[in-house]
């Protein structure tokens, strides 16, 4: 029998990694027998400057302080997740080092641009039978290969990871509104069985070989066991360590689709906010979510046969939910839509409006559109064809309607 | 090879109606090898008064005018689908033997509640081997038994029908803007083949026994041929009926998977406008949206086990499109929205604002509710139970999320 609890690391303290430590910290207190109590989260260390009119102030000062002091002492970030409490068991450190010290359960949310920097630093410090979940949202998409985050996690530190994603707006979750999560999560076969004898299984990374189109290239991992004397990270375990009251989890083992739903919903919130833009109203809109539906299950057929199950993106929250959200809020859809009203392009509103910060919606739109040419697809693409030609320049987005007449009207 | 044209009469001539009429007139015109071009419709008949400001008074003087010389006149519905123009070959009739006679074609679009009298006051006058299409959103779900519309029509004339439903808010489609639609229509194996002989093939209709939980009970209807001098009436006859530039469709084998999507999706927009009454957000939302799509599928796989595809709700206009829609707008979503805004109960909105009229929503949530109780199956459908239990007030809205979380993670 287990005699020993998981300790939880978080690493990412933006609003959704504050979140999800909020999350995390109070199941380790409801969930004693599987956990230790305090969670340790991972903060890129930043001067904070306290304004006179916080209501920290007369607790403070005016600083400048450390964010994982203010973090610590106030039990709020203050920057990034303000006016929500967090626990007091979710323990803010500046040192990546000792941060994943330790820890059985790494749990990942940092913006994807930083993933594999700090993957370096966290290489040699971590367990090496250590398992993981990525909550950053996405895939990374350069040129003709697709690769989940979790995987690059997994290829880095050798431990298996999993993935986190849903219809989460970070400030709902965090004001505790009623939302679903799901969660990627294959266990290897050797954490189930847990046989005696062999320290190690390997897993085969999903990858997209550039000549051949329709199959994944395995590249195999070294995983080592968790040891017996830990709880088994499964769909049991998962779901007491993230479910809460307001956060329902939902754990299937198509981690590729989960990774996936997240990264494609971001083109087709674009194509929403062109439409509400535009005044076209909800029949237009519903036609583009559910050519992004298409799309989304047609990318999955072609590329990931064997590991994508087509139910991620019609029923989990990770697939329809996060896309129906995603049309209806968010920044692709709001920044899409004001392009449209101002005249500008989105990337003038990126400009002009999020300080130079790129969209996701954009950045995929282009990786998944250069992604679609190489392997000579766009055609069978028209909606993810049609909102990067809008983006580059060589489409309209009066022409959207003609161009979505092209959409295959059923999935082959 | 056929000689002869279809004619198509239009039965209906509310906002949907007009709409639907508008498309077909426009398409007669556009393919002359296939239809007649003019189009006789139905319409109720009421006295119409002109108002003084109308840009019809000059034309027509104040009244009471007839509102089928108003319509065949200056070509608008003024009083169902004002400012816009209706092709001239749609042509306004008050009665309703003459608008059917001859007619190869029957486009159904009533209010469900005057179907039944309609069908008897066609009967007889109708051709024999005339084919329908029921535009009326929904099914007729009474005590233990789900009749759908098309089939209520195929029973009453012994013609066979197919349903049309969407993502289509009338006025949005009557103003040109960029929609998608669903057709089904599974044609009698004789239309296809044509075979010399039998001048009549049977039609098993779907119905749910009160009895047998998850079988259909055939009964059968007895069809006639359309005679070989008429194009066939398949996908490519409809597309060219309904579809135009800025109305895409789409034609499946499932009917009853379009009709169901059409009625179901009723009872979610409730739930949406609740949530959105509650100021709950968008993650909220989704997770209503995603959880109406598993009943609507657990719906069709319990009770359409051999008739519905369950891809009809996930990837066609009728199915998710459609729900997506009427979650976002609609009269339904806007009432649930109100009633929760002003704390009262949808009877009261139904009552004070919409003049005692029923919406769709409410009328279906009880007939759900009750089938489901009668089938003993409430537990598995957790929001249409919640919904009806809110209208009923035995549920508060507030309890929406827990009574939500009974929401089976995954369809069985």
């Amino acid at each position: 029998m287990p005699d020993q609890k998981h300790k939880v690391a978080i690493i990412g303290s933006g609003n959704w990694g504050s979140t999800i430590g909020k999350i995390v910290a109070e199941n380790t207190v409801a969930h004693p027998d599987l956990f230790e109590k305090d969670v340790p989260m991972w903060v890129f260390e930043e001067d904070i400057n306290i304004p006179s009119d916080s209501k920290h102030h007369a607790q403070l000062g005016d600083g400048p302080h450390k964010l994982t002091h203010v973090i610590n002492t106030v039990h709020e970030n203050v920057k990034y997740l303000s006016d929500i409490t967090l626990p007091s068991n979710l323990i803010a450190s500046p040192d990546l080092p000792s941060t994943v010290q330790g820890a059985t359960l790494l749990i990942f949310n940092l913006p994807h641009q930083f993933l594999a920097k700090t993957l370096d630093q966290i290489k040699g410090h971590h367990l090496p039978y250590a398992r993981a979940i990525s909550c950053t949202k996405g895939v990374d998409v350069t040129e003709g290969t697709v690769t989940l985050f979790s995987e690059m996690i997994m290829e880095h530190l050798a431990i298996y990871c999993g993935a986190l994603s849903g219809a989460n707006i970070a400030p709902e979750v965090a004001a505790e509104r009623f939302c679903e999560t799901t969660i990627g999560y294959h266990p290897p076969p050797m954490d189930l069985l847990q046989p005696d004898g062999s320290p190690h299984d390997t897993h085969n990374l999903i990858r997209i070989d550039e000549q051949r189109q329709v199959k994944s290239q395995p590249t195999s991992v070294r995983l080592h066991h968790v040891p017996q004397r830990y709880p088994h990270v499964d769909a049991h375990l998962l779901t007491a360590l993230f479910e809460r009251p307001y956060f329902q989890v939902h754990v299937v083992p198509d981690v590729a689709g989960v990774a996936l739903g997240g990264a494609l919903k971001n083109i087709v919130a674009l194509a929403a906010g062109f439409v509400a833009g535009m005044c076209w109203g909800e029949n237009t809109k519903a036609a583009v979510i559910r050519c992004g539906v298409l799309e989304m299950i047609r990318f999955g057929r072609t590329w990931f046969p064997e590991s994508v199950d087509e139910r991620t993106f019609t029923e989990e929250s990770a697939g329809i939910a996060d896309l129906v959200a995603s049309c209806a809020a968010g920044r692709n859809y709001r920044s899409a839509c004001r392009a449209v009203e101002k005249g500008v392009s989105v990337e003038e509103i990126e400009r002009d409006e999020l300080n130079g910060q790129k969209l996701q919606g954009t950045s995929t739109a282009h990786a998944v559109w250069e992604f679609l040419s190489k392997h000579g697809m766009t055609e069978k693409f028209p909606l993810f064809t049609a909102i990067h030609g809008i983006l580059e320049g060589s489409a309209k987005v009066e022409d959207l309607p003609d161009l979505l007449k092209r959409q295959r009207k059923k999935i082959d």
